[in-house]
């Protein structure tokens, strides 16, 4: 399926019969007042009724990618950190990738559709997730947004195709949570001219070691200002461009995560992103990912909500009961419910407040952390469910938990965000 | 101002320019992508775009009536237990009782609009938003819903008005989660045809000691089946009728509560509510008033957080800070304005679901449960922002914390509201 | 019974059998190993097993006159924000004020037993027990610890007694977690040799109204150097001192509260504590009474437990089960327990520490801290097993629920003592 | 060091000036009131003074073993789920095995000193001291306290050498909180006199695939009474007795895990314990293991509390600050300091009473219950403080992190300890 095809799946999937913000008048609906719908504990407020049909029929492609060919691979992956990179090109053929990018052989969907096909994507695992919004919401978007016509006509259609394979380099290992104070120089080249020089190290850059061309911010040697350039793998001397992997990792296991280090890596002036200097260019990139965290961290809660249910209904402990009898583990469910409806409205009025342009970095701090915190904190919960069987990995919930945390963490740790909204809330920026 | 005044105030109030439920294609936003609006604290999430001018121009009306009206009078009400009957006439009068109600002289509002009242309402006292809900949710939807047509149009206009008061009998001092198992019964009259004799005892009843009229649900002696009567004041002979107020409450004493004690209280068969029979009938009126508190919690939390975040401005400690600059003040803050946005939210949400016709009782659960549970948690963090300030009742902190955990407790305590929505998610009950 | 009769009572009341530190040999305990003892729900870790029999045989004395002559008379003078000045006379003619002290006419018992007396108020009401805690740990310990001869030989005996009221001034409008940056003033009286002119406000004073006399804390005019001065009521000319109630308050009701009003009050310098300066003196009377909070806390929380318990047992709901048989019941009941335990095991051992001279301000912080923050906490959660009659102050849940708050607050708010906490573990101050 | 020299080694370690229980009299400790010790971050609470010089001396070679030997070899046994079978020989030489028990070449030390032991060695990790606690706590003790003469002669000895190893086998595939409808069965044999067959499949069982001997707990055939049996694996026909590793584990990798699968596998009469029949036998065992694990579990706190401290400290963001200075860091530090006190205080209180012969099972369940929760609890904010950087194992964390879940899981999910403690304190059982 094509993004052409994509965009028009809807058509066939599903008659909508949708809400609308203005409500139709009392007096129409005197009579279905009574009449209640089905409750659907997998989509408790009807969050389906805020989608349009095409949003419905994209999130519909991309879950059933995900359960048919992500899942199976998930466990292995997980086990042995190994990232299969052909998952860029399956995801690229459906039109997964950059999908609220229009032209350029994207779709063109709204950041709602976008952040559901993140939210599928994280109900199988963060990590698959991470790897496809590394791509999407931060190097596709970094070029989008911030680069020359060259860049984008010859990168973004084989980044959306997952022919070629993107990453960010922004942290560094020394500079997490505040990116201002980063290391990484670019001089102008002593002696070729129109080139810089990079150097520095970046880390835990999801993508590193198998990514074709990376995004790298750096400052400018003679202004102090920090830039982007887009560091093209194959255009590197030996020496200058290492991006060995990190192992070893204690969550995201089936995403790929690696450094990238620079040692005087030359980089053409044409790739130094002209539209934006200073943290500017960054955050833009990073509010993109992070709204598609909030939608992804949903999936994969309502993913351990679901495993939680099946599991609490299968499993009989005391007389014969279900679990699913007892009232402590009842609330465990509910309680996962809950937020999990909450978040997804959240996410969905940030999503469609940043597509009529009244979206701020503020809102999305805020579903990034809440939705975040929700899902580490419930997931956790969930996990108690599953007793001493958590501790195998085919119950995947204790895959979940650990990726959750560094959701959780990254893209703005919870902290940073709390206070971010305190500043916005009070005027007062307490970070120091 | 009347409710006509009410339905058309809002054409002067605001120019709209709402969101749609379906966002414009990504191709012509392509320009505002990148224009950020400014973010409000005091509406994060910008809930505001999901409603319609006529909504939002009740919601104003509301508040400016609750803010000068209701405000000045809060503190010697909660002090003396001193309930104004006045109020009553006066939300009449602006068209807030029973506003989602057609006809009968009501306003026929949507259920949004009457929530964001009872957001107004609440945002200055829980006391007060109780009588007005008593009124409207209970009493109005329990004669609307099943009464008879000669009840509607003798009683509704002038409950509409608040001419006269309602009341809403249903808990009994022994039976309050469990009103299946009420002990107030309804006998046929030994000697006079066509009426009943009312005998039990009602408690907790807000209202009850000012009522006019109260719908009282007891079982027929003959059937066992619950049923609802119109008990009206003025026709019960003396002896028949008690309704002793309950005094040192240690919350919500800006409404009135009390018991409504029958002995062989006489009823008219026409005064049975004829439309239903069983528990149906309390659970309607419930799920609407569950939604009102939905709205109403949500409301006094942002008034919780408005103070704290003024006094956290205000109040300097340490070197002349304010205490907003502090990381440990921030989070509390920042907290409750998310908790805010995401229950405003959801109960929109609902809301919407429920005009049109696809609301189950489930979903007002999870509202109901989830908004009183945040807003009173969050209230008593904010509590903290005060530090030995919050004993001083001119902070209003401290009453809004002990009438919310009220609202939490009472029309289905929280843990009940878990158990139905465990029974929802798993299929499997466990109350027992 | 005078306080010598305090100090022996223990002989008649219990043949001990504890605990020693050291245990015995394993060998001389084979056989002993599998016979269980039974369990106690009011004491679950046998707290009991760590006190002397002079410290439970003080503990039973204290108990037994709270719950016979203080739990009569709760209702009403919280109602009425109406304190019993006799109480101190009572308390006075048991030992039980400055019961540490030696001398004097003090009982001079363990820290471990002022603790126990402490315990025992509060389980009655936290403002009895902070009247008591002003009388003792901030009035007497300020003039013992730091006064002249002549004040102790003077005022000690008459306090100890309850015949004089004492008072403790060091909170004032402006300066609550921040005492250092006082502005009452003490400067030499220009004309009468030998005295002191006292001008400033202190706020949320325990006792003021009715205090004889008051440890007032004030800045030198000469040094800037705080100073204790004790203020004798009866020495000051009309217009010079006011102390005025402050009413309406949120909560410790049952207690009376004011503010010291200066205004070139004169007071002699021999009236000047000698013995300290800076905040060294008020913070060792704080450390005093944060130390006995810590035990009352958990007075208040295992009656709150006990009244839930007992609830919990009598009320049934759903085919006739009392609400004790239902697993989130339970969940509230066994919280609250498990905290209530732990935290006297550490207040013991602190105030075991202190008596040993191995006690630093910092464990007080930490008791201080963690058994109010959980006393506050699990009463919350245990109030909402009362459901809707938890609004009935006659369960007295929402009394203890309304005091803890401020308990929590007062003499250090719970995050003042986070940031005295993490400087002592990381070495780095975070106030500011 | 053999177990003489673990018993004797405190003289040369502490000269030690320890607090009694009855304190010195007020009187004596005049001059010491004021004079402050010193804070210590690691004992805030100096439990420290409860504890005998042996037992100070016990848990220092504890200790030392753990740090030196121990620590080094944990990251590769946790990535590779690679156990290191001599770990047991060298617990044995230091006479860590089985350490309370007398006589037998075991220490015969106090039930505290064996607490300090698991503290000490869960401090590096939980996995290893699971391994260590199945071979303590729940083979030997059974063994011990209902085991044969001949059986203790014979298997004890080399049980506290560890030459042999032990497992215990209770929990099966269907049944977990509810060991009492275990399936495994006990035959007589058919034609083997003194003999039975047990037929059955254990799972979740530490040590099983390297234990030498098995103590399973199986169903006699003809009564349907739990008994014990200690399984010989040397003297098991082939096909009768296998113990699969179970692999891929979440958490736990440093310990193995694996099944008990017996099919007709025969084994001696003389090998059925003998003193005990139903759960009680299991549940000693259990209770002995428990008290462990609450002590075990503050190791680990305190381990996750000393490298996040470590960690703020030396990690600078923000203008050069160390975490440390945050106030939203230091909360994370204090609250864990504080539980890590409170609870290493209950565990020894509770083990103070079992020596006495005063403790009860819900005490453990009290204590198992409240140190894995908070272990837990706190690891996992700890574990934020870490930022990106916790997803290295090398930072240890996460590892913490993963195998607290399992510790708060097994022996006793912390709901089922809920539900002990709450029938405890009602006397209503809420199980079903």
């Amino acid at each position: 399926m094509n993004p052409f095809v994509l965009r028009t799946a809807s058509r066939h999937l599903r008659a909508a019969n949708r809400l609308h913000a203005a409500p139709a008048t009392a007096a129409s609906l005197a009579n279905s007042k009574r009449r209640y719908a089905t409750f659907n504990w997998e989509d408790p407020l009807v969050a389906s009724e805020l989608y349009t049909e095409e949003e419905l029929a994209i999130q519909e492609t991309a879950r059933q990618y995900c359960q048919e060919r992500l899942l199976p691979r998930v466990l292995d992956a997980y086990r042995n950190e190994d990232y299969d990179r052909k998952i860029l090109e399956e995801m690229g053929e459906l039109g997964l990738l950059g999908a609220s990018i229009e032209g350029y052989g994207c779709a063109g969907a709204s950041t709602v559709a976008s952040g559901l096909i993140t939210k599928e994507v994280e109900r199988v695992d963060s990590g698959y997730r991470s790897g496809m919004s590394v791509q999407s919401s931060l190097a596709m978007t970094a070029i989008h947004d911030f680069g020359t016509q060259e860049l984008k006509d010859r990168l973004l259609p084989e980044l959306a195709k997952g022919k070629l394979a993107g990453c960010f380099g922004l942290t560094e290992p020394n500079h997490g949570s505040d990116p201002g104070s980063m290391e990484t120089v670019a001089r102008e080249h002593p002696t070729k001219k129109g080139y810089y020089l990079l150097s520095g190290t970046k880390t835990w850059i999801t993508n590193s070691p198998i990514s074709d061309i990376m995004v790298v911010w750096a400052k400018l040697q003679t202004t102090g200002k920090i830039r982007g350039f887009v560091v093209e793998r194959s255009q590197c001397p030996p020496g200058t461009l290492e991006t060995p992997a990190i192992k070893n990792k204690t969550a995201l296991r089936a995403s790929i995560t690696g450094m990238i280090q620079m040692d005087d890596c030359p980089v053409p002036a044409e790739n130094m992103l002209p539209e934006v200097q200073g943290l500017a260019g960054p955050f833009t990139c990073l509010n993109s990912a992070r709204l598609g965290i909030a939608f992804g961290a949903m999936g994969a809660l309502e993913d351990c909500l679901d495993r939680a249910r099946t599991y609490a209904l299968e499993r009989k402990q005391f007389k014969g009961n279900p679990l699913a009898k007892y009232q402590l583990i009842q609330k465990k469910l509910a309680d996962a419910a809950t937020d999990a409806a909450y978040g997804t409205l959240a996410a969905t009025q940030v999503a469609r407040l940043k597509d009529a342009g009244k979206c701020t970095p503020e809102m999305i701090s805020m579903v990034k952390r809440q939705n975040c915190d929700r899902a580490l904190a419930n997931s956790r919960i969930l996990q108690e469910v599953f007793g001493g069987n958590a501790t195998s990995d085919e119950y995947h919930i204790a895959r979940h938990v650990a990726n959750l945390f560094v959701v959780q963490t990254y893209e703005g740790q919870s902290d940073i965000h709390t206070l971010i909204l305190g500043r916005a809330i009070t005027g007062v920026q307490a970070f120091v």
